[in-house]
C-alpha cells in the first residue's frame, strides 16, 4: 500500500463504491416515494410489502407455505 | 476521563453490559435450540415464527390485517 | 397435525419460545438501561458500543485490523 | 378495492415497486462485485467498508469520535 499504484487503485475502488451506494440510495428513496404515493391514495404500505414478497415466491411454494400456516393457526386457535 | 474515578466507572459500565450481552446470547441460543428440537420432531420453524408473530398481535388488529391481505391477494390474482 | 398429540406438542414449543423471547427482551431492555445510565453520567453510548466490540476481538486480530485501517486512512487522506 | 379502478391502481403501484426493487438489487450486486474485485487485487473489503463509512462523516465529527474512542481505549487498556 505504500506505492502510488496501490493507493490510486484503492481510491478508485472506494469512489466506485461511493457512486453505486449513492445510486442505490436514490432508488431506495424512489421506492419509499411510491409507497407514500400509494398510501396517499388509500392503500396500505405494509400489506403491499407482503404482496411484493408473496409474488416473488414460486406458486407451489407459496401455496404449501399458506396451507401449513393455516394448519398451525387452527392448532393454536388462531383462525379468524 | 483522565481521573481514576471516571476510568473505573466506565470499566464497570462496560463489564455490566458484557455480562448482560452474554446472558442475552445464551437465551438466543436456547431459542435456536427449541426451534431445532421442534424441527427434529417434524415442525416447520419458519411457520412457527409466523405463529409467534401473529400471537403477539391484538386479535382485532390481526383480523383486520388478514382481511386486507385477502383483499389485496384477490386483486392481484394470488388466491390459492 | 390433526392428532391431539402433535397439536399439544406444537403449543408447548410455541409457549417455550414465547417465554424465552420475553426473557430476551427483558435483558435487551436492561442493556439499554445501562447505556442510558452511563449516558446520564457523561459517557458516550456509541463509543462504548465500539469498545464492547473491540474487547470481544482477539488481541492480535484487533491490532492487525487497526494497523490496516490506519494504512487505508493514510492512503485516502483521512489521518487526523 | 372491489372496483376495477382501485384494483388496477394497486397493480400498477406493485409493479412499479417490483421494477425499482429489481434495479436496487442490481446495484447491490454491482457493489458486491466491486468489493470482490478489490479483494482479488489484495484489498480488504471489511476495512474498505469502514473507510466508506468514515468518508461519509463530517471531518470534525469524525475527529471528535476518534479522539473519544482513543480516550476510552486508553481507559480500558486497549491501546495498541
Amino acid at each position: 500500500m505504500t506505492d502510488n499504484v496501490s493507493v490510486e487503485q484503492l481510491r478508485l475502488f472506494i469512489e466506485r463504491i461511493e457512486r453505486l451506494e449513492e445510486e442505490k440510495k436514490g432508488i431506495a428513496d424512489d421506492i419509499k416515494d411510491v409507497y407514500l404515493e400509494a398510501k396517499s391514495q388509500g392503500f396500505d404500505p405494509k400489506t403491499m410489502k407482503t404482496i411484493v414478497r408473496l409474488r416473488k415466491m414460486d406458486k407451489n411454494a407459496r401455496q404449501e407455505m399458506e396451507a401449513l400456516l393455516d394448519t398451525y393457526k387452527a392448532a393454536l386457535g388462531l383462525e379468524v
